[in-house]
């Protein structure tokens, strides 16, 4: 994601749009868990799956405390369009959903390292959205290394794994 | 670690050495899981440590397979002496716990390479032992992001966390 000011947009706004992409990776990892074959990969997936809820509860707290008032929406379509995994109704190797995985935990990333500088005010929310944002790099490494090494087998011809996310 | 020729060590050694190192990875984990107060890291502990113990698992299942009349004796004394975190009875900064684990893991990922070169023979534990391979620089990069934002907080005058291992 290039560089962007954030600060045009209602904090409410950003931080919703947040929690929606949490629950969109929470949910793809939880999919990918229940299908991938390799039991490695699968508690990586259902670990991946848990921090993104974790993230979720944090930023759900965080609304919270700043709109007391307000109930969290999820928008249909979030302020900040970022970067989700295409649901197709078809099969697709399991190296191109990690792929996509891999965008969407660098845009999270870059996403977070921007929203904390709107909490110049208060440095444990600022450090935990800095925190959050290191956390989707980690995701995004671990995911890198599987898409590698799913990348070595293939050259020794091992078929590649499809996995059907779709309905 | 420098690239070592294992072939002149007897594989059952060299398998007893990767199980203790597992042994001892697991349990450095989970005891830093208890310590820690950042709830996010206390759950990457406990991840870490799971995935050590089902390495640890797999490593045992590989020496049966190959040595069924043998049992699992874990050496003192490893035919490969791997760096491991040294505890003292002392209390130790976070930071520091995390940078040993990390030499720690970056030993065992050059382990793991160098002895699926010994299983030529055999594709399935060759991949396995790779894989495992992949898997420890996964957590040596999840500890490197650990240790950046530590050391980003610390820049802060943030007080670093300090942890007792020790007896």
């Amino acid at each position: 994601m290039e560089k962007m000011d954030l600060s045009k947009f209602a904090l409410a706004d950003l931080l919703l749009t947040a929690v929606k992409s949490e629950i969109s990776s929470q949910e793809i990892y939880a999919r990918l868990a229940l299908q991938v074959k390799n039991a490695f990969l699968q508690e990586r997936m259902n670990f991946l799956a848990m921090e993104e809820g974790k993230h979720r509860q944090a930023l759900e707290n965080i609304f919270h405390q700043r709109f007391p008032d307000r109930e969290i929406i999820v928008p249909e379509h979030p302020v900040v369009p970022l970067p989700e995994i295409h649901i197709s109704d078809e099969q697709v190797p399991l190296s191109e959903i990690i792929a996509q995985a891999m965008k969407s935990e660098q845009a999270a990333h870059d996403f977070y390292l921007q929203l904390a500088e709107l909490f110049n005010d208060d440095s444990e929310k600022k450090n935990l959205l800095l925190y959050f944002s290191m956390m989707e790099m980690g995701h995004y490494k671990l995911l890198d290394l599987e898409k590698n090494n799913l990348e070595r087998l293939e050259e020794f011809s091992q078929e590649q794994e499809l996995i059907h996310l779709g309905p």
